[in-house]
């Protein structure tokens, strides 16, 4: 757009760099980027907010900081005065998989729809301003679809390209089934974008294959492509899978101040700037500094994370909380409490042992059976983490530190 | 069904298995085969007619010969008291072709297609009994199906399934592109017969796929599935390529009784018995024997070929018309006035040739502009075939006799 370019005093030239400043921060991929620097060019010329798309699923509406991800990056569109579309995915929902084979897609009433879409938005309203959000359910365009529009819609792609998408494509080679209908979930998340001349498409890498639809349907239809924006997936305290409900590395949008808190704390040192740069409202110039000095020592990675489950909490809770929460770990762990009293235990079995076994070996408690009634009776913490499982192998590595009750305490020596 | 068949007496054992006999005949593939004779068990026993599906587009309704493979097979079921379900593919045609892509796809109006349907059922009326055929045009119900329903009848294909197909599969392997909706067509064509609940559907070797797709639905839809039966593709009268119109190796359906018999007494002889099998009305037995006959030289492949012009113009024209058009051939080329007194010319030239130029060179016509009028008159015949466009090229073979009015000769001598 270069006319549009001319345009630009210098006063809306700093703006567009701005912005850009914040939007690009964190992102794995922008496609095209010099699309999104012209749509921004233009909106700010033109004084149009530009439109930005967030698909959701209304299926799995248990949010989690995971989920914010995608959010903090809404969150500042939205702040520079941009459009939200949120689209509750409602359509696809309601007609479950006609195969009967997948749990996942079951059917959903419209009354479990509204449901879980409430769940989002009281979640959400955590980190966008959901009063100026526009609310889309796509079963409004898409139910009253008929077939000769559906063929007129399957027209416009290729079974070649829809066999591009990673997991198609994996199924085809090892055959298993793909359902035809299968082929219409993208299809229809690219029709979304025709209707709702999207600027801007949100999503997570796993969803590069849809957003992506949602450009060439647009082009099909001759609108003005939108801009793939796909943010990484952000890895659970763990440090190893995707943050998620089911693999227990989350942590919980609703959850209390301490146990997300204590939840930063543990995570590894390499996520440390990851989780700044994607889970915070930290602009783009904090994050860095705070990067540089962890790199040059001038800041302890505990300190960091100080810092990091600070922010958070902060932003879930207020700041009040956010201080209360520091302050409880402080004395539970930093004011001599932990590092000082504790015994060092020289470990020389099997680093990858049960916690029963782990608790008894300690010495922290006396039998197998009274371990088990500790962990049962919440009582047991693992580097701060409380074990909720009776089952659970710990894997040791140096430093690590056992926790039963208020005061019982060890640290583990490899 | 063995119930059924312990039920069967005698007589109508003999039924049933005079019934198949006719039905086998000439048919190339039947799937499968002893669900044609549980079907037909059962009908018998309980007097209930088997329905009998036909499906047509709606696009190309000019008939020969070869189209009549079918229609013949179809008339022994009408025959025999089963019901015959024809079905226009109308909602095919109305939604022509959206990648704008394919010319032979062109959309079709409501009018064109009851144009085309009438066109068929007029040369239809030629074979079958078209007072007692059921009428269907499957917009009925397709053309309502929402997108819900859509998604639930394409739950119930895979893709694997769908790229089985021949041509996908080629297109496929060429990586040349497959629009998401010509998936669409098979699944079409299955599910009329879920709705029509058809006994068998009857089609060319070139349907063995979409016939397939209608078992395949039926059997997800919990019904009955149809036997497919697969009729031979019928050489046209060059004994080289599929009976087309645009081949020019068609006898078609309307043509005068001369040229009827005329062709067929320039088919080659391997296709003698076939032409005789697909294409007239002769019984099995009747067939059996003529084949029996000409293999032990007791009849002349030339005389069994007038049989076959005869019985062909007789089946379109009447039996009037059949004794003429037998005298016809036999007072121009049999009655010495062909074979005895014409001129041979050796020819030395490139044997491909405008027939404009052939009738001057053979001096038969004395200018182009005698031999243009000439042929416009109706009055020239290459090998008994009237040659109706002034820009034909013949490829010359050796003994090719080209005929000008009623007594000019010439017999190519290469």
């Amino acid at each position: 757009m270069s006319t549009s370019e001319k345009q630009l005093t210098e006063e809306q030239a700093r703006e567009v760099q701005r912005q850009l400043d914040f939007y690009v921060q964190g992102v794995r991929e922008i496609i095209p980027t010099e699309e999104l620097e012209n749509k921004l060019v233009k909106s700010i010329v033109e004084g149009k907010p530009l439109k930005i798309k967030l698909g959701l699923d209304p299926s799995a509406p248990d949010v989690h900081l995971g989920h914010t991800v995608v959010l903090n990056k809404i969150r500042q569109f939205q702040e520079n005065g941009h459009t939200i579309q949120l689209i509750i995915g409602d359509f696809t929902g309601k007609i479950g998989d006609p195969t009967g084979k997948s749990v996942a897609r079951t059917q959903l009433t419209d009354e479990e729809v509204r449901q879980n879409a409430k769940t989002y938005f009281e979640q959400f309203g955590k980190v966008i301003d959901m009063e100026k959000v526009e609310l889309h359910y796509n079963s409004k365009w898409l139910s009253p679809l008929q077939f000769e529009e559906v063929i007129n819609l399957a027209g416009k792609v290729t079974v070649a390209r829809l066999l591009e998408r990673d997991d198609f494509e994996e199924r085809m080679a090892f055959r298993k089934p793909i359902s035809l209908h299968e082929f219409f979930y993208p299809v229809m998340q690219g029709y979304d974008s025709v209707i709702l001349e999207s600027d801007i498409e949100l999503g997570g890498t796993d969803q590069h294959f849809n957003v992506l639809m949602g450009r060439h349907f647009q082009e099909r239809f001759k609108k003005e492509p939108q801009v793939a924006m796909l943010m990484p997936l952000l890895e659970g305290i763990d440090g190893v899978e995707k943050m998620s409900k089911s693999k227990k590395n989350y942590i919980g949008i609703d959850e209390s101040p301490n146990e997300m808190y204590g939840k930063a704390m543990s995570i590894p040192d390499e996520l440390l700037i990851k989780y700044f740069e994607l889970i915070t409202n930290l602009s783009p110039t904090e994050v860095e500094t705070i990067k540089n000095k962890v790199q040059s020592g001038e800041l302890h990675p505990r300190d960091a994370k100080m810092l990091l489950g600070k922010t958070i909490v902060e932003m879930y809770h207020g700041r009040e909380a956010a201080e209360q929460a520091e302050q409880h770990f402080v004395s539970v762990f930093q004011q001599g409490k932990t590092p000082e009293v504790i015994q060092e235990y020289e470990w020389e079995g099997n680093p990858e042992v049960s916690v029963i076994d782990l608790l008894v070996q300690l010495d922290l408690l006396k039998s197998k059976s009274e371990a088990r009634r500790m962990i049962e009776n919440r009582g047991v913490k693992v580097d701060g983490n409380r074990i909720e499982d009776t089952g659970v192998v710990i894997t040791l590595s140096n430093g690590l530190i056992v926790q039963v009750g208020k005061r019982k305490f060890a640290k583990i020596k490899l």
